[in-house]
Parts: C-alpha cells; sequence; structure tokens
C-alpha cells in the first residue's frame, strides 16, 4: 500500500520543542523506525509549516493512495480549507494528534478536520502514527464514512 | 497482560441498532474474535446500561489491570462522575468511540473522559478496539499523562 | 395492543411532592383508572429513579410493544443515553411531562429525547398520559419518523 | 363547548407545501372530518399569515370560547407579541404543531407561545389537533396554569 | 404641536389585560384625559395589532408632525422593520412602556427600536405617555440624535 | 418569463429615507427602466410593509411564475414564517440586498430567507435587481437546490 | 416634596467632557434652574466619583426623601451594589441616562439599577432630569412596583 | 437527632483517590471520629456510584430525618434528577463538597442541587461535614427556604 | 486567635433591608453574641460600601490575623480587585453569603472571592458567621490551598 | 476593463471534488467560456491554495485592475489577513461563492471578506463569476462603499 | 514634562503580594530609581484603592498634564468608570499591566481602559512603566487617537 | 545583539494602505531610521504575508537571536500556528501592533500570540517597535515567564 505520512506547522521542531508535552525524539528518526517496521508498504513523508503546501499535497496523493496518516497541528483548529481539502479527496485521511489536545486549551478541543476525517486517534505520543498506520493496511476502512 | 473492554450504554444492542451508523456484527461476536487475535492477553468484557455499575467496575479493576479500552457511549457527553472515576484510578484508559462522534451533533463533540484518557480512538468502527488493545501492549503508555 | 407507561426519577412520589405542580393523586391510582379506561389493551407500568433501569426497560420492550409513553422526569434534559435508547428501539415512543416545562427553569427547556420521540405532549397533567395512549391507539403513527 | 381551531402562517399551503414533512391531506378536507367526529361541539376554523390577524382572533374568541387549538406556524418563534396575546386571554389555548420541531432546525426548538399556553403537543401530524379538542372537552384543564 | 400616539400589539387590551401588571384602566379614558391636558396641541390616537399597519402609519406622519410617542408592545423586542421605519423618518420618536420591561423576562430587555428614538420612557404605567408629550413640547429634542 | 420583483418594508420610502445608505432613486422609476431594459419579459412589482401580504404574493405567484427577486427588508433578519414561504413555493427565488448587510449592525448579518433561496444578492444597490432579473433569465437555476 | 438629584462618576465633569454626546452646559448651571423651576419642593444635589458614597447617600436618604432621580454613570453597567441599595431604601429611585445608551457600546445597554427603579429615562439629555422629578411629584409612583 | 451524612460517586475512594486534592483519609474512618464527636445524635452513612440509589435513599430518609449532609460528588453538576429528589423531601439538605470546587474546572462551579439545599459548604476538606452536622443540630435552619 | 468579621456594601442596613431575604436582626446585636460565643477569641468587625476600604482592611489584617469571615455583598460578583485583595494576603478568608445566592438571580451565581477562598459557606443565615468562625479555629485550614 | 478571477483553496479540484454541490465543470473549461463571453474586456484567471499567494496577488492588481472577482473558498470563514488585503486596495471587489453557503455548516455563514467587498454574491453556481463581471463593467459600483 | 504614575488596587502590595507573579521589589524603590533616571521630568506618583478615588486623580491631572501611565490593576476589567474617566480627560493615558494578563484568567484579557488608552503595554514586569514613561516624552502621541 | 522585526500580511503596504489608520510613512524608511538609531546592534527585517514563512523565520532566527519584535498583522487573531510557533523557539517574542487594536472590531481584540510572548505593545504607531527593541536591549526579559 502507498501511505502519506503528513505533518503540519511546527512539527518539523519536534524533539526540539515542548520536550515535556511532544517527547525529544526527531520525526526523522521515528520515521525511519516506521518504515523498518512496515517493510511491505511504500510510506511516504512531507511536513510544511504553510496551509497551502499541505493542501497542494493532499490533492496530489487523494485521489491515488491508499490512505494518509495527517497530524494538522495548529491549523487542526483554525483551517476551512484543510478540512475542504480532506473532504474533497478520495483517499481516507486519519487525523492524529500526539498530545491529548482535549486536555490542553480550550481552543484545541474543536477540529475542522475530524468531521471529514475516516478516524481519529488522539493523545498517544508517536504511538498514534503507527496506530495509524495499522487502521490503513487493516482493510476495514473501505466501507466507511 | 489484563485489559478490561468497557462498554456503556446501549452498546448491548449492537448489531440490532441502527446498523447504518454502528454495523450489524454483535458486540459478543467481535470480543470472541478479539481473544483469539490476542492469545497471550487475558481480555475481560463487561458492559452495563448503568453510569453507576460502569464506575464500580472501573474502581474494581482499576488499581490492577494493565489497561482499560472504555467505549462510554451517551454517557461520555454527560457524565462527570465517570470522567473523575477515570481520573482516580491508575490503570491507563483508552476512550474508544465506533462511529465518529464528530461528524454527528454537537452535543457528541465534548467527552468528559478524553482530559483524563490516556488516548482516545474515535471513527474506526470496531477495529478500534483492536487499535486500542494494540496500544496497550506496546507498553509505550507507561510514561505518560 | 401492547402499551408501556414509563416514568422516571422522582415520579414514585407524585401525589406527595410539589403538589402544587404535580397534583396530590398518586400514580397508582391514576394508572389503575387508565386501565379501566382502555379495556381492549394491555397496559404496563414501571418506575424507576435508575437510568440504567429506564434503558433496559426501553431495550426489553422497544422491539415488541406497539408504543411506550415515557415522562423521563429530571433525565430529560440531561440523559443522551436515554435520548440514544429511544433512537435504538423499533416502538413508537410519546414522550410526556405533566407540568408544563416551557413555564419553568431555563435547563428544563430542552430535551435529548424529543428529536427521537415520535411526539411530545407537555404540560397537561396525568392526562398527558391519556393523550399519549389514544395517539398509540389511533394507529397513525406507524408512517412517521 | 365553543372551540376555535387557529392556523398560522403557511399552514394554507398544506398538502401542497413540502409533503414529506407535513402530509398530503389539506386542512379543509381534515377539518370536515373534525367536525364530523365532534359533532355535538361548535369547531370553528381560522387561517391567516398575518401576526395581526391571529392577535385581533385571539382577542375576540379569547373571552367566550372554551377552548383554541392554536399551531401558529413560523410565529411560534418570533412572536412575543402572539405569545403576550395567549397570555392576555382567559381562553385556555393548546399549542400544537404537525411536524416535530425539536428534530429540525434549532431556531424551531424555542416557542414564545408555550410558556403560555395550557399545554403543548408536538409532532403527531394532524392527529395533533384531535388531542388539543380531546384535552379541551375533557374538562381537566379548568384548574391548570 | 402635531402629536401622534401610537400603540403597538395587545394594547386594545389595556383594563382587560393582566391588570396587576398594566393596570386597569382603557386606554381610551386615558387618551381623553391626555387630550383635556394639553388642550393647545393637536394629539392623534392610533393602535394595531398589525406590525405593517404601524409602519404605515409612522411613514404616514413622520414627515410633518412634530412628534411621536411610540408604545411598540412587543414588537419592540423583534422588529427590525418598525425599528427602521423609525430610522427613517424625520419626526422624532420617544419609545415608551408602561411596565418595566428591565424587570421582566429576559427577552423584554432588548429593544430594537431604542437605538433610533429620541429618548426612551419604561415603567411609570401611562404616566410615561405625558412624560414623552412633555418631552416633545418642551422644544428641547430639536438637535439630538 | 413572468417575474415578480417583491420589496418587504420600509422599501416604499427609497428615494426619501438615509439617501447616504440606499440612494436618492425611487423605486418606480427604477423599475420602469428595468421594465424598458428587459422587453420580452414580463415584470410584476409588488411592495408591502406587511409580513403577511409578502407571505400571500409569494403563495399566488410562487407555483406558477419564472422568478421572484425579493429584497425583505427588516423581515430577512426576524421571520421564519417567510423563510417558510421561499421554501414552500416552486418559484426559484432571489434574495436581493440594497446595502452590504454584512457591513452593518450584526442583526442583519443573518437571513432567514438565504437557506431557502436560490442564490443572494448584497450589496450592489439597484443594480442588485437587474444581476437577479439576469440570473432568472440565464435559465441556469432549474436544476439547482 | 424632598428629591435627591444624585449624580455618578464623571458626571461632575458635565460641560467639559465630550461636550457632542453630553451637551456643554455644567450640571450646577442646569441644577440651579432646576430648583427655580420646582420652588415649592426641595431639591437636593450630589455628586461623587465613589460608589460607596452614593450607596451611603441612597441609604441615608431612601428611607425618608419623596423621590430618587438618579444618574450612576458607567456605574450603572457593572455596580450590583448599587442595584442592591436601591431595592433596599423605600424611597422611589427614577434612574435617568443623558445620552442614548442603546445607541453606544454594547456594554451599556445592560443596567443593574433598571430592575429596582421605578422608572427610567434614557436620552433625553438634561430634560430627563426634569422629567424625572415631574414623574415623581405627580404622585403617580405610590402604588407601582 | 437523626441525620444522614449522604457521599455520592467516586467519593469511596477518598483517601485513595487524588490525595493532593481531597487528603488521605479514608471516609470511614473520618465517619467514626464523626459519630464519636455527636454522641447524642444519630449518624447514618451512605454511599453509592448509582444516581438512582442515592434518590432513592433521599426519598426514604426525606420525610423523617432531621438533616442530610450530602456531598453529591460528580454528579452535583449534571443531576437535574437529584435536584428534584432534593426539592421534593422536605429533611433540610445541607450540600457539601471537600475540594473547593470554584478553583477547578469551569463545569464544577454550576450544581442542579445548591437552588434546593439550605445552606451550601465548600471547600474546607472533611471539615465541612461537621460544620453541616453543626448547622443541622442548631436547630436554626427550621424557618428557612 | 485575631478574627475579622468584614461585611461588604448594603450589609449595615440589616434588619432594615428586604427583611424577608435577610431576616429582621441589625448585625451590631448579632455581632455582641458572636463575641460572648467565643470568649477565648478576639473578633474585630468591620463593614464599609467602599470597595476600596474593605480591600484597605483586608491589607491591614491580611498578614497578621488567623482568619478573615468576609460577606463582599454586592462586590462578591463584579469585583476583580477584592478578590486579588484576598489571594494576596496569607490570612486564611473565609467567604460566606447569608442568603442562597444560587437561588436568586443568575449574576449572583458567580464570584470572584470563592477561588481565592478557604472556604465557602452559603444560604446559612447569619449561622453562616458562626460556621465560619468555627472553621478558623478548628485550625484545620493550615495545610489548605 | 480589466478584471481578475481570483479563486482560492480547492478550486482547483472543480469538477472533480464533491460534484453533487460544485458540479463537474473544470473551471478552465469555464474560464474559456467567460473570455469569450466579454471580448471586449482583458479576464485573468488565478488561482492559489496558499492564503499569502492570494493576498500577493490582490496587492499585485488592487491598485490598477478595474474589478477583481474573488471566491475566497475555505479563507472565507476564517482569514482576516484576506479582509485586510481587500480593504486595503483601492480596486473593487465582488466576492462569490458557488454554493449557497447559507445553507450548509454554520461556519459557513460568517465571511471575513464580505464586509470589505463591494458586493457579495452567493449560490448561482458558475454563473455567479458572470454576475459579478457584469457588475462591475456595468460602471455602477464608483460611487459605492 | 509633568508625568503621573497611576497605580491601581493591591499594587501598594508590589514587593509582597505573590512576588512570582510580580517580582519582589517594592513600587517606592522603583519610583525613585524612575525619578533619577528622568531627571529633566517631573514624575508624580499616586496609588489607591478606591475606584472613586483613580477617578477623582484623573480628572485632576488630566487637562494639564503631558501624560499618565496608568496600572489600573483589577479595576482594569471592571470598571466602566474609569474607562469612561480616561475618555473624559485630553491628556494622553498609557495603560501599563506588569504582568502578561494575556496568559492569565480569561476575566483579565478583557480592559474597559484599552480602548481609550494611548497605548497598551503589557507584561514587561516594571520595566512597562519605563516604557510608557519614553512613549511619553518621545513626542509622537500627540497626533494619535 | 541580533534583533528580527518581524512584520506579517499586508503591512507590506504600509504607508499606502488606510493611512488614516496606520500612517503614511513606509516600514522600509521607518526601518533605516531604526538601524541609525541602535547603531550597536544588529536589526534584521522580514515581512510575509505567508503564514508558512513567519513561522520558518520563527524557527530559523529562534533558537540563536536575542529578541524578536514581531507585528503578525491579521494572522494575531486567527493564528494558533504561530502562537505555536513562538512558544516553540527560546528567543523572547515582543507581539507590537500599529494601531490600537482593542478601539476596533471586537475580533481583533484576541491574540493567539499574546500567551505566548514576553511582552505586548498596542497602539503607539511606529513607535511601538522602538519600544520593543528597547524591552529586549534592556536585559530585562531573560528571567520572565
Amino acid at each position: 500500500m502507498d501511505i502519506l505520512i503528513l505533518n503540519g506547522p511546527n512539527l518539523n521542531l519536534l524533539g526540539t520543542r515542548e520536550p515535556h508535552i511532544y517527547g525529544s525524539q526527531t520525526f526523522e528518526d521515528y520515521f525511519e523506525g516506521l518504515q523498518r517496521q512496515f517493510p511491505e508498504h511504500r510510506l511516504d513523508y512531507y511536513q510544511s509549516n504553510h496551509e497551502g503546501s499541505l493542501i497542494n499535497r493532499l490533492h496530489e496523493v487523494g485521489f491515488s493512495f491508499d490512505g494518509i496518516v495527517f497530524n494538522p497541528g495548529g491549523y487542526t483548529h483554525t483551517s476551512v480549507a484543510l478540512g475542504d481539502a480532506v473532504a474533497s479527496i478520495t483517499t481516507p485521511v486519519i487525523e492524529v494528534h500526539i498530545s491529548n489536545t482535549f486536555a490542553r486549551e480550550a481552543f484545541r478541543h474543536h477540529s475542522f478536520i475530524s468531521p471529514n476525517a475516516k478516524g481519529v486517534i488522539v493523545g498517544f505520543g508517536l504511538l498514534g502514527y503507527q496506530l495509524g498506520i495499522a487502521a490503513i493496511i487493516s482493510g476495514q476502512l473501505a466501507n466507511k464514512k
């Protein structure tokens, strides 16, 4: 299967930024481990701090890939445009958040992405990405939404 | 590992109730499959329509089990008492919802359980329970929250 | 026809509690009169102060009875779980309130039951139960909702 | 008894307008049936799309008739003036809605009439009018409110 | 001076309706007294339960009279159209309410008329009309708004 | 094509009222120009300050005309009944506002008409009516809503 | 009669402060004119920028004077304590505002004083004080509230 | 005097749960001390995690005991039914909270019990129960509410 | 122990003001009784209608006294400054309200003092002050907050 | 005249994305037709998924072009920066939405662009762009706003 | 230049109160340093816990001084009267807060002073006062607001 | 010291856009003056209309520079991602706004940046940038936040 791991703003700082919330591993290190963990699948990785670039990438893979694991970072709570992009494509999207957004500030409790996602995984740290991939390769998302 | 699958109100009707939302498999059938899938772990199952019984069960296993996968059903959105129970125990609790609650009525978008859960999994159908168990047996929840 | 009269919390005190709002007749006396009034139908009566017991009873009769006249009392305004139970069953449910809840505190103006009920009858005193039964035995609810 | 059936805006289109919500019978046909059903009572019928005309009619009969069954249509949710008119008269008013307003848009969940009505009947289709008349002729509204 | 006393919905019932709030004198009796009290001015009186008729009357006199004392009744709180009518004309409008609307239900605390009125007089009973007329004939409203 | 231009409250004052917002041309003058501009279509014009009269007119033409260009004036923001009337008829309705209501008071930002209109045109001055007519005679509204 | 004119914060600047809103006459000048206008009554005047001093003065005269004309200035919108003071005394209090507070910022639309006042006069400039005195000496406030 | 100490959900964990908030003494130990402290009164103790059981117990003792000291735990903020139960009985109820609920999450600031309680005691730790008992045996609650 | 009883605005009228809510005893009489009841402690009493004077008094005793029993009256609901003053001092403060503020107007349900108080006692009439003193002299407040 | 057609996020998918809402024609095809329809005017077209690129383009043409027809897509509801850009330039901007945003989710009912637009056209499908161009070339926007 | 440093409630405790938020230097010490830092300007200092005294001081210097650096403390968030006082005077006022009020409780995020201040400086500790003085003596505030 | 001046959307138009609000000087001219004013420090300047580019620049300098003076323009009120970026870096950030945002539209009163900024400076025109630089080079920000 072809699967995109898509990360939004500030997630390039992972391992540097606020390690008491997000842990101290860089995402690149983690991603290499992910690829080794799922050798029979093709995993792509893209990160951008630009809302428009995230939309573009969703459009590019969103009609051919088998799944997208998407952590929209701070755009989660403010971007109608990203929510629309997720709704516009046919590839199923799994929304992932590293920290438990429901235990943080009130403005982090609402997501414009969730209503259009196949599933939402919140608060498991980096493990959440693995759970998202596992969901996609289970083949059980096909008939939902 | 000792893991409790805990289901809240109306989930006893699974397979009967609104199958266009929740699917047509009964939870008992699904649970047998779960046990076969994780043979080296002890999986318990409990369902109740009583808020108090759910609290009691959380108390009973919440200081000795290794994890709880909890679908609080309709109590998710209204029960401070269940949220307090989850906060009171030491066993990590994974909150699971079968349907995508964020794509349904507004009153289903808020959970009193989530701020106290180790992680939240929403919208994957019954697959969500498996993801929750996988998270627990990964051993990666230990140092969170 | 088989019809259940289902009463929620504190309605066991009817005739004792705040008679200036609810009147001074006990529900048992009233129920006997109801049975005499509709001799060709089987009327059942159940009251509980437990939300879970009310859900259980809805499940038990909700796929075989011809109608349920349900006064959810204080759970009306707070119970997503009861609203879900009403939505889960196939027997039509008539929601009844003895007092005019719209003329009382603001928190009594919203019902989690109403969107899933076949009909709602508010403010007629005990007469409301008779109107609910009359609606069921009219046979005109069949093609609604 | 003298009873007025009073219908508000757009109810003249009944049978024409959105039949999937309101059914396809005209109110005139239904009203003839109602008169036959209660031969020992005098039933009057009035419909207007003018808020002021509805207020006028409430004033005209509101100190002499035995009851009014009132479907205020779209004015239900916006008219303080109609709510005041119902409060100003001495004839008991039963508020009726054909569709289940609580299952429709949020702005239809609030009524300025309900706090001043003797009783409220929602969601029973045209049957609601019959239930309203039955309540009036039961003679049990006298000592309420 | 030419002054219009304009009364909105339900004020025709004055003396009949809820006398514990509005007193028991009819407005016609009161108006005759008013005319005797201000013999050198021409006082007109108009009452309607139709929002449109009130708008029409404001248009008719609103470019030639010296002042309007307007009690919009229940339309006060719901009528953008009446507020616009008051803003559209050049005759100064004094808004009057017989009861203390600020001591009643919350929905009576907001007025669509007040921002466009020259002045607002609330809670003085029928005396409020006299105060409104006194304000107009004082000649001190000319340079306001 | 048969097209109705329908104007709501206070629009009879056009050319008189607040010319800095609405311009100084009367609607009658403008309407004559409109008729000359679209000689092969029949344009009707109706204005009323009565909500009920506007509803009546919508009913009268709403099953036979080819389009209605409707400026509901102040009723836009308060009339559920007019919104229902637009939803009840089969003729497509174009909602037009002369001024930019979104740049004015907050209560003018919401319309009960818009969800039921085929299209909404705001802020173009009297030109908006022409745009509405152009949309109707384009024949492109047929398969919408 | 004994009547107190009571002015709250910043009203000592009258004639100096924002004359486009409040006019350019000082209150002292105006008060002298008031005394000449009502020679058979004793008019007292007190102004303070201290909330506590205003409360004290209300207590001092509030059981013996015949009326108080009170402009609470900026405390109108924030002082529960002043509202309680007005409710605590037996002398009737008339609330006066010089400018039309309903045409200004939203936070000026609510008053903690109004529910406890005998009457409210808003937007008449300094004329409002005269109207308030006229209301008191009319003797018609006695049986209200 | 006969006095019931009634504890709601999760309070059975006292001494175990979140001791930084609730302290480390079990309630049973504390209760024995209470009984020794008030030897001339009969103190009963009941705890349940079931909302319905708490309602039942209020009904059972609520017409014969001299006072109830009630800590409704998490049901405080969500239970209309418990608030109704307190209103339905004649025994005075003192609401007690161990922690300062007003210094915690916003959803803990509102209580459905308080409006119907004789008095409310918040934030004194276990001492609050003693204060509640002291209030009951003072005999000064009799003429209140 | 040194304990200050501190009363806010309008409480000097106790015994005079609205006796159906606050009782008819003056606070001075009550305070003498209090002193007799706790002869081994020094009780001070201070009342002011000035917010600033209450702040000053809190500062003066707030680093040396053993406890303050504070009824902030109407300032409870509006004074951030008093809440800050209570937070600034080291003497524990007990907030007391004579009436059940939770059963009165909604604006009385929120307190800026409570989050910073050691404990809150509401609705016990004057008995609340005694309970507050009892809490202070129990010596059990030391390790809280 | 020089006119820019400016499209925001996801509109590049037109013809692909959710055709039941937006139709199945690509915008490029449509744009060619537009150019043929207005041969004597120069029409430019630009689309971007980047908020910043849309702002840049507004700046580039916003002081020299004769008009901009702007569909801001999902940024409509969230972008203060785009609203500011529209306010900053001197070229008149017409806001267009293909679907009836007022008939969709509540978060689509508010636009940060509208208060700064010359006019707003909603719900006409692609026809809306033509209406926008027609408005610009009518020459009637010059003296507005 | 003549400049007033004006401090509101509880700021007399600076150096004592909550030093983890406000630091441990007294304001008097700091003020002496300020005077040495700006030797060619006259700096005055006034602090009061009385809202009325702060208003009085603003009036006294507000038409002759060259600038006021004002920290309104807890009155910032509740005082319309102080906001009006700042608006009433002609001397420019700089609002200063020592702590970052936007990072604290929600009720500290709104200021009634800010809309009328020349500038606002938040979160710089005592340095904020120096920045305020620097702004005044820069002479660049003259043509603002 | 190394200091970045960072400007957000539309600030490239400074001197062109709405000069009655922002003045007529271009930022480039102003920046040259700034450099001359602080010759012993290195001042960098960057402006972008892209949210992502602003985040990138914050990341690039945010672990090595001594301070950032940041005017986020319209993104202030909508960008969680920029607020997160400011929180992620270690260089102190001063938020500056040229106009008094608190005196403009309500949506400009909230900032997602402020809670994470070292200090906030609002309403001083371009002078605000100088104050921000002065704060950084004072060396007094080191121990804050």
